[in-house]
């Protein structure tokens, strides 16, 4: 980063977080109680955008191909699970503590150790792994045999049901079982508004592949998750593909890339791509002593299927959307704060808006309303000045705008504002659906 | 339950376990490790009837309505709201234990009590109160400071949040905020398949009226809600309300009623809906030193609004879809498994059969579904008979199945199946997606 855009950068991620708060995207959690650190709510308007989000990705990866099924597992699992995934012995972060001033740092960070140095002269003990998932008790006694954990990712849940879907699915290779859900990682230094929190949502899929086919499913993952996010409106040169080096990876990986977003405080991960072999099935076969190989009808052999997992985050990916459309542009004289999201994952579709509250407008525009709010999500708005609702629209990313005037009482044609253009055209009431439908999927 | 329903009754509820588990609707948690009891996974087939019953509240209760807005709170939220709540004192069960057997029971269970006396001559202990929340930490150290709870419930999240959503989304009374997602209970004895779990999903509603409007709306939500279910296939003579006694109620609420379904071990609590008065906001209001109060500008009075709450939950109304839906009838002189399910609940909507695989059927075949596959959740299958193909279909609830034949290759006409008469119509390609799409959401 340039140092003018180090200065520029706090400033946008500021008014990001502001507008959020302001009109309801995301609130603080329990922020009357003074705030959970690092936990968020998603208020009316973040709701849908998240929503719209993880449906994207649903219709993309489930729905809209025949070789993806869905999949939904419970938050707690048994504990074998992350024994046998490695979770409980490798899942840890290096921490010390300052003896004098009793703060906590992780020991891999020499840039916080040396901010440390700077303001206290406390002595450091030695480092300590800690493990990052939540651990918590089921049953009514607290001790050792009932400890179970928060998942710290979606994914073990589709290796350990791989046999289950086999079972049932009727699947041939290659295919992919996909999930959506929460995961919980008690990170040392969560940060960045909704980039990094210890309770978050997952996007994940594991694709199921011949061993010795993985370096092309490989390639055809990360070109499709790259694609994806370009498809739904980011900016390409806020985007780009990171090849992880040879020393970043895991013993058992042939490859991993990630998905890297341009935030305000720098290149970050969205989503990572990793072939892994066929570590996870075996690691749960040889723990849970089930078979979970797959019998290849066409080539007659008996294998156990490699891996490549596409691993997204939907509250990352619903940050990038946001910060990727928030603009801030001069309309009639005056700054606008406009979020130009794609219209599939704009929270608001249209708003309709009666000009003046009388001459039968307003009643006219309700019966608009009545009409579009089945098929899309829709608001009303009668108070104040026009260009008031509008600015107030355009803030949320509300795609089209509807007014009702006196023409419409005339002729039955609503004007039809687009946000980005601010430009309007005249559409009569009866073709409105069919216009509003094809501009927002199409 | 007559002698005779109480028969038949374990083996219905097991004969459902059985097809969820076969077909790929339900599976056990961690099932290769030998399960974690009282948690289930949501199969391929599963996942999307859960997904549709949790859409089809969503679009009733905030999409198609203009007084209702949604919201998505964290699962950890900050301790005091919890003892705000009450759950920290009062979410409690009496347990006993017995001092011989160490097992563990509720006190509050005559059944279950003496149930063990007669195998057990073991002196119970005194009862003591267990609280049913979930306790994890947060942050590196294991200490008082940082205990959190798992939600018990997602209603507390709208009460904090009432001051978030009147700032930000210039609403007036009467309105609702509504909330689905996962809540945590350390319950004693879960069981009943899906419906008494200790991971759950809920799907709550808090509408805010005037005071002294409250009976109005209460009586307006309890119909509200019974009829949604009445709506989505759930057979009337299934299905009642259950008025709580005076007894029954919370010091602080002026109603309760319980929408229950006759599940096959019994009539069974689905949904409740309760009218709260103002305790919630005022007990956070005093907890937090924050003003939750309404200003109504047409009286010029200020108020803290009552509260009516239609709490449900996805996995209970899931369970009863499905229960609803299994029948066993005759056809072509075998017996057949359906699921009944309502078009708009179906985890698949349409089936593509090609009748035969050669003559071009398949390739025809694959460019239908290829067509509606964006549209809506389609399967394809060219394995075995039709007859077969069919009853596959009919296990899952697809309401239509679609066969590509001869006569298709010549006229462009496809066969389309109903589920539930087993007629068959034939149907124009071009005409398909217009007319499957009306037959769903009409």
């Amino acid at each position: 980063m340039s140092k003018a855009d180090k200065k520029k950068a706090p400033d946008r991620m500021e008014r990001i977080v502001n507008l959020a708060k302001r009109r309801g995207l995301v609130f603080q959690s329990s922020e009357i109680y003074g705030g959970l650190n690092s936990c968020w709510d998603y208020g009316p308007i973040g709701v849908e955008l998240r929503r719209n989000v993880k449906e994207a990705w649903w219709r993309e990866m489930v729905w809209s191909r025949g070789d993806i099924v869905g999949l939904d597992c419970s938050i707690l699992m048994h504990p074998r699970v992350w024994e046998a995934s490695g979770h409980v012995s490798g899942f840890t972060d290096p921490l010390v503590d300052c003896k004098k001033c009793k703060s906590r740092f992780r020991a891999d960070h020499p840039d916080v150790l040396a901010k440390h140095a700077e303001t206290c002269d406390g002595e450091l003990t030695d480092s300590r792994q800690f493990n990052l998932m939540f651990r918590t008790f089921m049953g009514p006694v607290e001790e050792s045999a009932n400890v179970v954990f928060l998942r710290p990712e979606t994914a073990q849940g589709m290796f350990v049901n791989f046999g289950n879907v086999l079972d049932t699915q009727r699947r041939k290779l290659p295919f992919g079982i996909a999930q959506q859900g929460k995961s919980f990682r008690n990170e040392i230094t969560p940060g960045n508004f909704l980039f990094r929190t210890r309770e978050f949502e997952q996007m994940e899929m594991e694709f199921f592949v011949k061993p010795g086919e993985e370096a092309q499913w490989y390639d055809y993952w990360k070109k499709e998750r790259f694609d994806w996010y370009l498809r739904l409106g980011i900016k390409p040169d806020n985007l780009r593909m990171r090849e992880h080096e040879s020393d970043e990876l895991a013993h058992y990986a042939k490859g991993c890339a990630d998905v890297e977003y341009k935030f305000p405080f720098g290149w970050s991960e969205l989503e990572g791509i990793a072939s892994r072999t066929d570590f996870d099935l075996k690691q749960h076969a040889e723990w849970s002593k089930k078979d979970l190989s797959y019998f290849d009808e066409e080539s007659r052999e008996r294998y156990v299927p490699y891996v490549i997992e596409p691993a997204a985050g939907a509250d990352r990916a619903t940050l990038a959307f946001l910060v990727d459309a928030y603009d801030e542009d001069e309309v009639e004289g005056e700054t606008r704060v406009v979020l130009r999201l794609h219209p599939r994952l704009a929270p608001v579709k249209v708003a309709v808006l009666p000009l003046m509250r009388k001459d039968g407008q307003p009643e006219k525009a309700q019966e608009i309303f009545a009409q579009l709010r089945p098929h899309m999500v829709a608001q009303y708005d009668q108070a104040g000045s026009i260009g008031r609702r509008y600015r107030r629209q355009d803030e949320i990313g509300t795609p089209f705008a509807l007014t009702i005037d006196h023409q419409t009482m005339e002729d039955g044609t609503v004007t039809v504002r687009d946000r980005d253009k601010t430009s309007q055209e005249r559409v009569h009431e009866s073709d409105l659906l069919a216009e509003l439908l094809r501009r927002i999927t199409g």
